[in-house]
């Protein structure tokens, strides 16, 4: 993988040390942090850096499809860098996300060993018939 | 589809005007409303009615499985009466959020003619194999 450096200048993003920053947590931390994770996390070492800042350069990152973002019902949002097609499974008990590499449909029959499956949600973006003719 | 009222009695909750109304809403209406809505299409024909009342019975609704919550990361939560297993694709020009029964492998090749799909997200609910562990 690029380093942070590289995959923002391949973006064309300028390269500020809030943005490396950040984008190397998210690379390094595999725990689907949220706005307030980060900041909490980083704030100590960045003493400039704010929670706006934060949701600015996420928003930033994922527009350039460096990062992705969860919204698993809880009322905010989490990030991950990690962008290759995979889905979240989060624990109920201890509100653990976890990283499940394998097609929806496997789901069921190849879980981790141990892990319980009790629901999947599956949404889907696109742009509906009529939108896609209206807009050419 | 048994009625609103004995879909309640079914469930052990006591059929108040105000559930029935908004489950019956629900099954009438499949555009996946919000309790904002909710309440704003109903509150002229029940003049108590309250947010927290429509707030409360959805969640009343959803714990007893008449009703599942949607969260498509707009900020808020939808409700749909359809409990039977589908996805929903949104769209990003009008917002519509359209109800699609196929499994979610399908997703791709069979979706209704004229939709265009660029994301899908997949997320899986239910006990890790640490806590599965704990909790016996």
């Amino acid at each position: 993988m690029p380093s942070a450096i590289e995959s923002l200048l391949t973006s064309n993003i300028r390269p500020s040390i809030q943005r490396m920053r950040i984008l190397d947590y998210l690379r390094q931390k595999k725990n689907h942090p949220t706005v307030e994770t980060i900041f909490n996390d980083l704030a100590p070492e960045i003493p400039t850096l704010s929670k706006t800042t934060v949701y600015n350069t996420l928003q930033l990152l994922k527009e350039n499809g460096l990062v992705i973002s969860l919204d698993l019902g809880e009322g905010y949002i989490r990030y991950d860098a990690d962008t290759s097609p995979h889905l979240h499974f989060e624990c109920e008990k201890c509100g653990g996300v976890f990283d499940i590499f394998m097609a929806p449909e496997d789901l069921r029959k190849k879980l981790p060993a141990g892990f319980v499956l009790k629901e999947t949600r599956v949404y889907a973006f696109g742009v509906c018939a009529k939108c896609a003719k209206v807009n050419g």
